[in-house]
């Protein structure tokens, strides 16, 4: 399994993806589900993905090979995020055709893409398996693919497009950690990326390994909060 | 969809479930996925249940049938909490059977099954679509169905088997709350039964109905003080 998560904001658009791969229980591995691409510092995208690990690959090949060749279409000819998401949506659905299909919706892949293109409007977006894709919402601005149950109420309790960057880093983090703590098969490390708005030119980039010590405090003062917080509830008012 | 959840804790058994059901977003009801049953202060079940609306009210009728006719094996027959869940898990798979299955598990349905008999252990089970049952592990202290992942984290977090009951009922709450909150399938009214060790003869039963006073007072101050508790984090370390 997997869990990444993109969140838009009015400052940046905030990417956070685990790396933990699964085929079986005695088949974990890890693998960074997060692609970074940036071109003189006139575009940039990042890409994190779920589902079949060879599917993927293969769709962040085929990008790679696009923007090498300069094909017709690749991230570097796309002149705004809705192509770019388009053009991902094509290539991940020809890369699954070409697979022998022997059992159905075996090699599925979901992506997130996030980007800014200098003088078009950036954009956030999530790509479905049959190459279509949307943008977050505008009152819940985040987008999540693979394991996104357990991270999602903190997200929905507290993230708004006016909730500030660093807040936002935090609250990602946060979503995160519950799915790590809740489902086995998401775990570290954990990347999170940052595109700020008007700021092509710069990644802001964070690589967590496991067992990180700011990860670790985070998580630890996050649960004694929550467990305070618990404690301010009260009792249950009516007599058992 | 429907969340129930059952938390065995050292003062007592908390079962807390919510009344929504869909067949389509254009076909939604409210039942109660709760049945109590107590009987002569001698031996009391509570039953939640989850799956095909159809297979849980036939399995309920099946075991009001058998009390009532006294057949030879009835939750007024069985010596202990196991021999009623494998009774329960019998009588699920048998009403499955009975159901023309055209399309693959659509009639399935999952139990936990709650109970208390005079002069035995206590005990609860969740009962698989197939008959087959499981018991809480001692360090998690809790068995989830239908809608589980939003409501597991505080469960995860909270709750031990030292946790006070009136602490675990507030903690069942709150899970319940994160359910309702992320998933439109899970809603009001709200169940809350409460099975204290050793008082077969009180059935303490809370029940909330849409927009109910306290319940919103609650999800208000755990909102607040999540919002706090988020707020005292303090920022991501690095610069952004």
């Amino acid at each position: 399994m997997t869990y990444c998560l993109g969140i838009k904001i009015d400052q940046a658009i905030v990417m956070v993806s685990d790396s933990r791969t699964n085929a079986g229980v005695d088949n974990i591995n890890s693998y960074s589900k997060m692609w970074r691409f940036n071109y003189q510092n006139e575009r940039q995208f990042v890409i994190c993905m779920s589902g079949n690990l060879a599917t993927t690959q293969a769709v962040i090949a085929q990008v790679e090979k696009d923007i090498e060749k300069q094909s017709e279409v690749s991230l570097i000819s796309v002149a705004s995020l809705p192509e770019a998401a388009e053009y991902l949506g094509k290539v991940s659905v020809k890369v699954q055709q070409n697979s022998l299909q022997t059992r159905l919706n075996i090699f599925e892949a979901t992506f997130l893409l996030a980007g800014e293109i200098l003088g078009a409007e950036r954009g956030l977006f999530m790509i479905y398996p049959e190459g279509n894709f949307i943008t977050p919402s505008s009152k819940h601005p985040f987008l999540q693919i693979g394991e996104v149950k357990y991270g999602k109420p903190i997200l929905d309790r507290v993230m708004e497009p006016h909730t500030p960057l660093e807040k936002t880093i935090l609250c990602g983090l946060l979503s995160m950690d519950a799915a790590v703590k809740s489902n086995l098969s998401v775990g570290p490390p954990i990347e999170v990326c940052v595109l700020k708005v008007n700021e092509i030119n710069t990644n802001h980039y964070f690589y967590f390994e496991e067992g990180d010590q700011y990860l670790q405090q985070l998580r630890v003062s996050w649960d004694t909060y929550i467990h305070e917080a618990f404690d301010r509830l009260g009792s249950f008012p009516w007599s058992v």
